[in-house]
C-alpha cells in the first residue's frame, strides 16, 4: 500500500477564508478529507501536514525519508518562489515528488513566476483550483508505481 | 456531449522518436488513441490537430470559435516561448484552455522557463509524460462542465 | 495610380468577435471596405493580404517588390513583437511602410512594447482603432508622392 | 466649436533649424499656421503652446482643466522620455491627448525608444514629420467627437 | 476598543543592543511600553508579538483573523525583503496594516530597496526611528476609525 | 519657534480633482490651512510653497539656507522618480526633510518603486493620504527638536 | 554517396536583390547550383529547400529523418535569432548540421548576436558571403565522412 | 578557555545521506564530534546548533550575546543565499563568525553564487568537504585570540 | 574675438556652501571672475549663466545660435544624468562644446556614471575641482581656433 | 605570394593534452604544420604565433602593419571573451582577418557567448576542431585575393 | 614528497606596502618564507611564483603540467574577476587547485564578487589575511593525498 | 623639481597609424616629445612609458612608488575597460593619477562607456585629442602642488 506525503505551505490553512475569488471556499480540511478518501479507493493512504514554517516543511520532508513514504505532493504556496531550503530538502530525500499550486501563477505578479522547487520536482500542476491536487494525487500514484517497475 | 480539441505543436510528430530518453517511446497516433478513447468513456468528442507551423496553429484555435469546441488542451511546445500569436489567438476565443507539457520545462534550458501562452490559459501541466495529457483531459472537462454551470 | 498593399496580421481575421472591448465592433471585411472606398477617393488602389503566417506575410512582402506595389501599410498584430523575418522582408524591398496598430500598445502587456518591425518602417500609428488605418492610408500617400519627386 | 490645444516641447522652436535632416525645414511658427488652418476647415479652433520648460508644459496641461480644452495635440520631444510630471498631468486632466513625433523614435537611440507619456494618451504618431502633426489633429477631432456622444 | 496587533520581526528583540547607532538605545520593551500607553491614551488596547521566525509572523497574522485585531503595524525587518509569505498573510486578512521601519530603508545597501510587504500594506514609515511607531499607531488608528464609516 | 518649509511638487495643485480614488477630494489649499493650523498650534510656523517647476523647487530649497527654515517636509511628486536636482538641492542645505505621498508608491507602476530624493531624506512617509502632511509634521517637529539639543 | 541537405531561410529567395552592398549580388538560384556542382565534384549530392515559413522549415528537418539525409547545411536567417521549433527539429533529428551566415552577425544589431540554432549544431560560419557556403558543405563533408568511422 | 559556536543549517542534519557524491559519507554526527574533539585539543570548546529554521538559527546568534561565546562557525546552508535575518543577527552580534561550504558553491547553480550572508563574516570557506570545518576552527581560533590582543 | 558661453547648472550657485568637502570652498562668482579674466588674457569674452532650471538652460543654449557664441562650456549637474532636452539642445547648436564636472562623476553614486549629455559634447573633464573650468576653456578656445581653420 | 600570420591565444599551446574531449588530440605543432602546408599547396607562406599573453599578441598584430601580412587568422582563446585591447589592434591594423573556435563557443559556458573581437573579423569559424583552421585559410585567401582586385 | 606550487597575481608583491588596513603588513617574501616552512614541516615543498602579467601565469600553470607539481595554491587578485585565460588554464592542468584571498572580497566592490576562476579549482579561502594562505596549503596537501588513494 | 610619469597602454604605440579620423594623425613619439617639453618648461620632469602588455603596466605602476614619481599621467586605452590589475595597482601607489583618452570615449560603443580605472584617478580629461595630455600634465602638476601644501 503506497503512502503519499501531502504538504501543504504558508496561508493554506486559510483557505475558505484567504481570497476566495482567486483560491475558491472550500476549506483546506474539506479538501484533505477528499483527497484521503481518494487516495484510500485508489489502494494508497494520505497523510497530510501544512505549517506556515519554512523549517517545518523541511523537517517533514526529511522525516519522509525513514516513514515509509513514497511520494509527495507539495504546494509549498509562498516559499515556492523563496525557499533554496525546502528545494534541498526535495532533492535530498529523492522520492518523486508533484507541486500543486491552486492559481495559475503564470498570469499573477511577476515574482510568482520563478518557481525554486518546481525543477526538483517530477511535475507541476497549476491553475485547477481544488481539482489540482486529485490531478497530482493521480500523476503521483502512476509515478510511484512506475518507479517500482 | 462535449467536444474537446487537442493541438500539438512543433516536432511533437516525432514523439517516440525523438530524444526519447526525454520524451518517452510511445508515438503521438498512439497519445491520441489512448485519449479520444478516454474521451469517450468520459462523454466527450476529441479532435486532434498536429502542426510545426505557428500559424496553422493559430487558424486551427480560431477556427475553434465556430465549430463547437467546448475546451482546448494544447501542448505549444517550441511555440511556448515564442508565439504572441497563439497567445492572441488563445485569448480570442475565449474558451478554457490547458496547457500541457510532457517534460518539465522548469529545469531544462533558461528560455523554456519563460511561457508566453500559460498566462492565458487556466492551468498548466507539465513534466508527467503522456499522463499528462489524461491528466489535463480530466481537468479541462471539469472545467467544461463548471463553466456551463 | 498608386497601389497600396494592406496587410494585417495574425488574429485580425477575428476583428469585431476577438475582445470588442480593446478592439471594436467592426469586421476585417468592413475595415478593408471602407479603406478600399477611401483609396479610390484619392486615386490609389488597395490591395489587402491578412494571415496568420508569417511566412506568408514575407511571401507577400516580397512579392510586393515585382507587382507594383508602392507602399505597405501593416499590422502586424503579435509578429511585431516577434518577427524579425518580417522587418527583414520590410527592409529587403525598401519600399515606404507603415505600420498601424489597434489600441496603444504602449499601456498594455511589457512585451508588447518592443517593436521589432517599426525600426524598418517610416512610421508607426497606434491607438485609434480603425481610424488608424485611414490615417495611414493618408500619410503613406504623401509619402509616395514626396518618393516620386 | 472644439478646442485644441497643441503642447510642443523642448527644442521644437528651433524646427527648420535643428538637423533638418531628420526634422525638415518648416519652422514651427508655419506649422502651427497650417494647423490653425486646417482646424478652422474642420470647425475647430487651434491654441498653440511651446515651451522648453516642464513645469510650464504641466501649469499649461492644468490650465486646459478649466479653459474650455477638448482635445490636446502633444509632442513632448526630450521630455517624452524623462517626464513622470507631464504624464501624470495628461492622467490627472483626462483629456483626450494624441502623441506626436515627427521622427520613427523607433529607429534612434535606445534611451528614446521608452515613451513615458504615450501610456496615458490615446494613441501615438511617429516619423511622418510635419504631416503627423496634421494626421493627429484628424484624429484628435474623431476621438472628441465620440466622447462626446 | 480599537484592538492594534503590533509585529516586529527578526533581531528587533535586540534593540538597545544591536548597532545603536542606526537604530537607537531604546530597547524593544521600553517601545512597547511607550506604544501600549500611547495606545491606551487614545482608547485603544495593543497587543504585540516579537519574533525571529517567518512562520510564527504568519501564523500570528492569520490568527489575528478571528481575534478581534482591527489593524496591525508591523516592521518586517529582515522579512521586508524576502518573504512572500508574510505579504500573502496580510493579504490574506485583509485588515489595515502599516509598515513600520526605524531606519529610512532606501539609504542602505541595495537589496534593502525593494520591499516585498510594503504592497499590501496601506502605507509605509521609514527612518524615523522609535518616533515611527507612534506615527503608525496614530495613522492606523485613523484608518481604522475611516474604514468604520 | 521653528519654521517649516512644506514643498509639494507638480500636478498637487489638483489636489481634489486629479484622480480622486486615488488621492481624495481634499484641496491642496485646505491642506495647507490644516497644516497652518496644526504647525501654529506646536508653536512653529509653516511656510508653503507648490511649484510644477523642478527648477523652481530647487530655487526654493537653496532658498531655505538663509531664510531661517528649521525643517523642510516635501512631496515630489512626480519629480521624486526623476529629479536628481532636488536630491542634490536637500543635500546641499543638509536640513532635516521628510518626504511625504499621498499613495503607497510601492503598489503602483513600477518606475514609482525607486526614489530618488528619499535616500537624502531622513525618513519618508508614503499611503496615508492627507494624514501623512500631518504625520510628517510631527516627525519633522521632534527632529529639529533632537537635532538642536 | 552521401546527400546534403541544403535549408535557406526567410528572405533568402530575394539574394542579388535584398540590400546587396551587405549580402551580394549572386542569386540563390546561382548559389545552389554552385553548390549542386561542388557536391556531385565531392561525390555527394546536394537536395535544396528555401521557405519563408518556419514550420516549414521544421517540417523539412522531420522529414530529412527518412529520407536519406546524411548531413544539414543551414542558413535559418532571420530564425536564427526566434525559432526555438527549428532548433528542436535540429535537436530531434541528430543529423549533424552546419549552421552559416552571408555576414558576420556579431557585428549588426544587438538582438541578430543570439542564436537559437546554434547550439545544435556542429558548427559555425559566418561572413563570408556565398562563400561560406561552399565553406560549409566541405566542413559538412568531413563530419559526415568522420560520423560514418 | 575559548567557547566557540557551531551552527548548522537546514538540511544539514541528512549528511551522510543527501546527495553524498556532492557532500561526502560523513554524518553531522560524526562531524560535530571530530570538531569538539579538535577543539579540545586546543584549548577550546565547541557548542554546536542545527536547525532547519530560519529563525532558530537566528535566535541562537542572538543567544551568543550573552553567553559568552568568543567566535561563530556557521553553514547556512540553503540559508546562505536567502536570509537577511541571518545576515542581520551575524552583523548585530558582532563576534567574529566564518561561513563554511562543504561543497564549491561558485560551480553549482547561479542562485547559489549569490551569499547574503558572507559579507557580515570575516572570512569564507568552501568546497573541502569536512575538513572545511576544520580550516574554520582553526582560522576562528587566531581571530578569535587576535582580537582579544 | 572669440565669445565663450558658460553654463552652470542646478545648486552650483551653492559652490562654496555646498558639501564643501567635495567641491570646494570658492563662490561661483569667484569661479566666473576668474574665467572672465583668463578668457580676456586669452583675447576671448565670456559670458556667463547659471540656472536651476533645465528649460532655462535649454533656452539659453538655443540662444546661443544666433548671439554670436563661438563654443559652449557646460556643467549640467544633476540634469547631466537626467536631461534628454539638454542633449538635444546642445545637438541642435552645433556649436563646440565641453562638458565639466568639479568632482570625479566616475567614483559616486552609480546614476552619476552615466552622462546623457557628454556624448553629444566634443570632450569632458571631471574631478579637478575649480581648475577644470579653466582647462575646459583652454581645451573650447583650441577647438573653436581649429574650427575656424 | 601572400603572406598570412597565424595567432593561436592562450593554452592552445596544450592542444592535444588539454581537456581533448573537447579539443581533439591533435598538438599544435602539427596543427601549424598542415596549415603551413595547406598554405604553400595555395601559393602562399604562413607565419605562426602563439602566446598566452596578451600584449604580445597585441605586439604582433601591430607588427603585422609593416612585415608584409596579407591576412590574419586568429584563435583569440580566452582572449575572445575579455580583450579589448587584442580587437583594439585587428581594428587598428585593418587586414583582413578571420576568428577560428576549435569548439562550437555557443553551446559551452554563458560567458563564452560573447566575442569581443568577431565584430571586427571578416568572419568566425567555429566548431569543427583542426578542421576549421583549413576551412578559415581557404576563407582568408579568397578574402585577399577579393581585396586586391 | 609532494610538491606545491604557489602563484601570487598582480600587485601582491606590494604586500606589506599597498593599503595595509585592509591586507596587513606583512611582506610577500615573509609570507612566502612561512609558507615554504610549514611545506617542509609537512613533508613537502613550496615553489612559489608572482607575477603582474597574465600571460605569465597562464604560462606557470603550464608548466605545472611536466614539472611534477601536485597541487596549486593561486591567489589571483584582479585576474580572478577578469580571467578566462587563468581559469583554462587551471582547467587545462587538471591539478587540485585552492583559491586564496587575503581579504573577503564578497564584501568589497560589486565587481570583485565574481570569481572567474573558482569555479575550476577545489575550493577557496577568503578574508583570513596571511592565515588563509596556511589553511590553503592545510587543504590542499589534505585534496592531494586524498587523490593518491 | 617635480617627476611626472606618463603612461600610454595598448595599440597607442600606432598613434599616426591607426584610426586617424579618431586620433589623428600625430605619433606618440611627437605627443611625448611636445610633452616632455611643457614639463620642462613648468619645471618639472616627465619619463614616459608605452606597453601593450597589462602586467607590464602594473609592474611600471608599482616601481613609481620608489622611483620619486610626483603623479602618474595615463591613458589605459583598451584596459580602461577591463583591467582590475592596473585599478588596483593605482590605488596602491597612491599616488595623483589623472586618465586620459584621446577620444570622447561616452560616445563609442557601450562597452567602452565604463571605466574601471577612472574611479582610482583624481580626475578624467577625455576628448580633445593630443591636447587633452597637456591639459592633463596641468591639472597634474597643480594636483602634486596642492598635495605638498
Amino acid at each position: 500500500m503506497k503512502k503519499i506525503l501531502l504538504i501543504n505551505g504558508p496561508n493554506l490553512q486559510l483557505l475558505g477564508v484567504r481570497e476566495p475569488e482567486i483560491y475558491g471556499h472550500t476549506t483546506l480540511k474539506e479538501i484533505v478529507a477528499g483527497l484521503r478518501c481518494a487516495a484510500e479507493n485508489a489502494g494508497a493512504v494520505l497523510e497530510d501536514f501544512q505549517s506556515n514554517h519554512e523549517g517545518a516543511i523541511v523537517d517533514r520532508i526529511a522525516a519522509a525519508l525513514t516513514d515509509g513514504t513514497d511520494g509527495i505532493m507539495i504546494n509549498p504556496a509562498a516559499y515556492t518562489h523563496t525557499s533554496v531550503a525546502i528545494r534541498d530538502a526535495l532533492a535530498a530525500v529523492k522520492l518523486p515528488a508533484v507541486e500543486v499550486h491552486l492559481s495559475n501563477i503564470t498570469s499573477r505578479e511577476d515574482f510568482r513566476s520563478r518557481s525554486l522547487t518546481a525543477p526538483v520536482c517530477r511535475g507541476v500542476i497549476a491553475g485547477f483550483g481544488v481539482q489540482g491536487y486529485h490531478l497530482a494525487l493521480t500523476a503521483l500514484l502512476v509515478l510511484t508505481a512506475a518507479d517500482e517497475n
